[in-house]
């Protein structure tokens, strides 16, 4: 999303945000000084904090007064930190990309480690908090999104691969939490479930649209004239819609190549650039992001319930703007 | 401990088991086949159950009549499994030593991502449980293993790790599950803050010296003439109560050795042979035993305040038989 749309939201929300920021700092603290080092590694470097500030927003777009959303957005960054340093480990086939991520600086099992901290820690903060419905949203999120990366890793490589296995991934993986972070702030604010139930669908459409968007960037030429790093997914051979898009189009010797990259892992360094061409050609990121624009269509029209106001104004346009982020 | 003392425990309390059982395999289950196939490994293989055997136990022992012990017991399982497989995952530096475990057959993410599922599900299990005391209880002990094992991480190779040090390490990654096993036991009979104190006494208690006497075996001689594995606490450089004893013993040639071997780990095939033998001279692995015992001492007067049962005393003589085990 461009800054704009997100800067606006962020700005209309900066007591809380800061409130939220200084709760993830105290929070993250441990006797064991490796693990606030690590979490700082990622948590206190800052990010766009996408997560949080949907609970916020959402809470606020409910008219919620109280003070139980700060400590809950602190609970979703911890969450979305804790999949974020799961994620980053690599496997033995992986270790010879070497990007720089936090096992890389910390090495694989401090990452886990720590991860598994915060995710505890995050329970902690809800248990405080003390209610079982935000404790429910937010365990069976935290499920999901174990099952969406595990589903992820059983259709890499996998070239048969259906679109619907692919929404299922990323629902998981990202849409999951989107979801929980919206539907957390109506249920502090004892919205009805129809209510609850419109902003989960938001946070989902959101999440599904955000992610799509990602896989799109991936591939972007864009991106890749930039500097900025693309064909990271493909060179971890991840169906994602984008190839997914190429692969149905594929013809002889294109379906050659996807079977020889994706399928049995074979590339060369003249594949990535004979990649982003057969995307190109088959118009693959524009079709990614056209599927984008129909989860944010769907993700606006769920907040039609709600009257209008200035925060959900500003919801709808970091909705509309996911789409339109190219770097 | 032997299989005597443990075997009469179980067999106690063989029906509630069997449910805790079937409730581990019914609640591990997901759509996603690859997340019980590897829960499977290490769940469903069976092993001691020691931790969820402490619930049922600490249940009964309180003369509690409800079926929440059972779903309570398979959420200790699940988090113990979830640290299991979060602790296999090998370092760039230890994969080449090539253990056989879950990491080594599904890889390092896998394990990882489905040790989260495991996590999440057992807080989702607490979660129908419905009792804040009881997450409250295993949402701290989760925070507590994962500060444990860091801890451990950043005491390995450091030979002036105190004994204090280790105690913390092992408390954390260790006897806190064993303590919150215990003290849940406690809680869903309704038990006085008194009465759930003294059980997470005895747990914390009972863990202390298992750990202590685990890390006995891993010096043992009888282990390695049984073709046991023994050393790998020695190849990870790990600071363990043996090796502490040992380096406190040493001198002039021997200290060499310990920084060498230890602190700077470079070590040889000679050197295991050569680390036992020292351990022996100094009769390090005896005195870890000796301590071990101290803690037992502790954990049974524990329960001096429980009247006289058939099931206090099965607790008690799993507990003094903690330190007779030998393989």
């Amino acid at each position: 999303m461009t800054n704009d749309a997100l800067g606006r939201l962020t700005a209309l929300l900066a007591p809380d945000m800061q409130a939220t920021n200084q709760a993830i700092l105290a929070r993250m603290d441990s006797p064991v000084s490796l693990i606030p080092q690590l979490a700082a590694h990622l948590v206190a470097a800052g990010g766009k904090r996408l997560r949080p500030l949907l609970t916020l927003a959402t809470a606020k777009l409910c008219g919620y007064q109280g003070e139980r959303h700060i400590q809950l957005a602190a609970c979703v960054e911890f969450i979305h930190t804790a999949t974020l340093l799961h994620d980053d480990v690599v496997d033995e086939s992986t270790l010879r990309r070497g990007y720089a991520s936090a096992n890389a600086v910390f090495g694989n099992k401090a990452s886990v480690l720590v991860g598994d901290f915060l995710f505890a820690r995050a329970f902690q903060l809800m248990v405080e908090d003390g209610s079982l419905d935000v404790l429910r949203i937010l365990c069976a999120a935290s499920a999901t999104i174990a099952e969406g990366e595990v589903l992820q890793l059983t259709t890499q490589n996998d070239l048969s691969t259906t679109e619907d296995k692919y929404f299922e991934v990323i629902r998981g993986k990202t849409a999951a939490l989107f979801a929980a972070a919206c539907e957390v702030g109506g249920v502090i604010a004892g919205r009805s479930a129809e209510d609850c139930a419109a902003l989960y669908q938001f946070g989902m459409d959101l999440g599904m649209a955000f992610q799509l968007v990602d896989d799109a960037l991936d591939y972007s030429a864009v991106q890749a004239e930039l500097g900025k790093t693309v064909g990271d997914d493909f060179r971890e051979g991840k169906l994602t819609y984008p190839v997914l898009v190429a692969i149905a189009a594929a013809q002889g010797e294109e379906q050659e190549f996807w079977t020889r990259t994706i399928e049995q892992g074979e590339q060369t360094e003249a594949d990535l650039p004979a990649a982003l061409e057969l995307i190109k050609k088959h118009d693959a990121t524009a079709r990614t992001i056209a599927r984008a624009e129909q989860f944010i269509d769907s993700a606006c029209a769920a907040l039609q319930g709600f009257p209008e106001s200035e925060m959900r104004t500003a919801l709808i346009d970091v909705a509309r703007y996911t789409t339109a982020r190219r770097f």
